[in-house]
């Protein structure tokens, strides 16, 4: 029997499909990386769907590419070996609240914003948020981190539990409610980042906080990017509890501008936030100020109110777009690397450098408090030299960050679009990776070709 | 050749020793398990040492047992089939302390304390305080924790990159020096915990923190056990920034008493700390006040002097010994479980039933605010019958923990105590498990018998 036939038996032919513009939405991602589409697309309903489809792949040898937004940076979703996207967008359930534990389950599909619509009833928050509205599933899978991550850790931090279909078609849970364990080999922590390479997540619990008793967001200008990073560097060595503490230059502030009609400085940028309560606040504020003003701040502005403070972050959180928009016709390039803190102002210096000499314009925004920063570029993706020079400046501040003991990514994963960094950054661990994914997939069916080789194309 | 020359050929005779009290010392840790001598114990000076000792190890087909200085209480570094004991005593040095960058990198024979003079120097401290002064290296293996995990995290979440042997001899770096990383599988997380089944740690890179401007202790005692654990789960949702929150039951109070010449009253007490600006902490301890005395708390007392904040917390780092001096000859039978907050209060209740039951009368203290508590027990080693109570007990304790989500360990590890526990907890992740062990450490030489299944004895 033709497999999609098999498909078609054990979800019903509505969850299975070969539609031509289905294929396409599952063909790409945000990225400039080549689409290709699959071969179907299933939209199981829960976790033993998922395991069926895993066995019928499993007896034909038929790859499975997980997907859920599609808004992933490198390529993670797309089929370069054909085979079948698993659509996780119908189950889309927050399945249960544990406030006095901190927790909450959803299933893959759910968005973060769907979420945090969900856990504000209970006075809580979900902290991670990249800048797209992506679901907690794809999330996990590439240990998806933003603006908060400073204060309070990046996707990794936050998965007490998932549950996971293997390639073999077993379900099995990598964690459990316990705040703490050391039980057993850590697979929470394995499974998180894996991009769908060792197993489809099929049920997330997550840690939650409390919403903070008071907020105060800022925002401080700078003539130039070497004083703001120096400012961060300083307000993180004060031990000022800093919630978000963000970089965005002065051509990404005029993209921001235009895009959601604020009438920013239009030079180096610092986007703040500070959590807690009212009267260490007002400590630690008072001393960022001071600590600003050392560095030369042009100006500074703190907002409490709550619209001022949403339009501020709402603005950060569009910059993307607002580049992308920018550029119609065009596709992203976003790099991604992670250095040591004291090594950031000039990984910056040297990227700004680069993007000069290689005839690019792009914008430079940064989650600086974790050494994180992202140069974007438009690309016009059939312009073969204009990729050839984007690629070349990715190698270029890949190059740097990893000569100083960085990464290549610090939040938007492998991929295929960071592969050939991987022998690099991980020399020998390399092997240990190879023989961890062959040991839980041998067949090589979960997203093959990405995170650890190239893929083979169909 | 037999491998004692190919060993003393390697490392010099003077670091390969078979003198009994020697292979005595290193026959045993700090709880009520068996002893059993190792073959030979060596004293490797650097990682090529170490690997060279793995090579004539696996040539030979002999087990290799890690050992730091034997402080684990579930019989990590007892070698159950012989072999090599690796001791890393001269492994003792703090390489570098990278202060901008709030990291540290050590060789795996540093103690907690030892590391902490040095940091001193910087204004930087290591966060986790397990109760014995530990090496980082075991520390790492075992994922320890303690009193400040509520605020700083685990080992695991310090845990920046680490230096690895491998069973095949190979030597690789699990992560890199970036906060955030996307990149690769996380090895720092499977590592980390691994108890020696998968690697030696040969050196650490971790997380550091500045020491907080001020900080303030508490004592606060109530009349049963539900209302301090109440007050603790109160405190948490209320947003307090609380860095340590352990539960001390009156008997163990009693044994502090005796052995740190304090008076303190022998009832249920928590014990406390706040770190933070001199503003916020005192809004958050005006805070906490009210809520203890909503909570019935009958006496507290809050600490800024350093020397009673040193007193207190000595006290409660000394518990452990404290009960052991009080019951000569005996040994520590320490339980573990991790639970989710809301089931703490009834797991202590259901604990103390216990005990009552099966006629033991030990102490309870707990890293309440993460869900963790022990029973501590001293018992009669050469009494099979009392043995056996005590081995129910734990299983008691542990069959409440996993029924409501919870870890059979949250800090102290597997070791070859909570291997018996691994499948109810884990399911069919223990096969996973087992396939990464296998896949990493084929001939099963690194510390075999040891978190996954029991050793064949020798």
């Amino acid at each position: 029997m033709n497999y999609l036939e098999e498909l078609k038996g054990i979800l019903g032919p509505e969850q299975v499909s070969v539609n031509e513009a289905v294929l396409d939405r599952h063909s790409r991602d945000e990225s400039y990386h080549e689409p290709v589409k699959p071969d179907a697309v299933v939209f199981p309903l829960n976790a033993e769907e998922v395991r069926r489809v895993m066995k019928v792949a499993s007896k034909h040898g038929i790859p499975i590419v997980p997907f859920g937004l599609g808004t992933s940076l490198e390529g993670h979703v797309i089929p370069y070996s054909g085979g079948i996207s698993v659509d996780f967008s119908l189950m889309n359930q927050v399945i249960e609240v544990l406030p006095e534990d901190f927790l909450v389950k959803v299933q893959p599909g759910v968005t973060r914003s769907q979420l945090n619509q969900e856990l504000k009833k209970h006075g809580l928050f979900f902290s991670v948020d990249p800048g797209a509205d992506a679901t907690l599933g794809g999330m996990a899978a590439t240990n998806a981190s933003g603006t908060t991550s400073v204060r309070y850790g990046v996707m990794r931090d936050q998965v007490r539990d998932l549950e996971v279909v293997l390639a073999d078609g077993s379900i099995i849970h990598t964690g459990s409610l316990a705040v703490k364990s050391s039980s057993g080999y850590n697979l929470n922590g394995l499974f998180v980042g894996s991009e769908g390479t060792l197993g489809c997540f099929t049920e997330l619990t997550l840690q939650v906080y409390g919403i903070p008793e008071m907020i105060v967001a800022a925002r401080a200008s700078f003539e130039t990017i070497n004083q703001a990073v120096d400012a961060v560097v300083s307000i993180l060595s004060a031990g000022i509890q800093i919630a978000r503490i963000e970089l965005v230059d002065g051509q990404s502030v005029a993209h921001v501008n235009a895009y959601s009609e604020t009438d920013y400085s239009e030079t180096p940028t610092l986007f703040l936030e500070f959590h807690g309560n009212e009267a260490g606040l007002d400590q630690d504020i008072e001393f960022a100020k001071e600590i600003l003003t050392d560095h030369e701040c042009q100006e500074f502005k703190f907002e409490k109110d709550v619209r001022a403070r949403n339009l501020l972050w709402d603005a950060r959180h569009n910059l993307a777009y607002a580049v992308m928009r920018a550029s119609p016709g065009k596709k992203m390039m976003v790099t991604d690397v992670c250095l040591p803190i004291s090594q950031l102002a000039n990984g910056i210096k040297s990227a700004q450098e680069g993007m000069h000499e290689l005839g690019f314009e792009g914008g430079i925004v940064g989650h600086v408090g974790d050494g994180n920063y992202h140069a974007i570029l438009m690309i016009d993706v059939d312009d073969p030299d204009e990729v050839a020079r984007a690629e070349k400046f990715n190698e270029r501040i890949v190059a740097f960050a990893l000569s100083r003991g960085g990464s290549c990514t610090g939040e938007h994963g492998v991929g295929v679009g960071k592969i050939k960094y991987q022998q690099q950054e991980h020399g020998d661990s390399l092997h240990v990776m190879k023989a961890l994914k062959k040991a839980l997939d041998p067949q090589n069916l979960l997203n093959p070709g990405k995170l650890l080789q190239a893929a083979e194309r169909k």
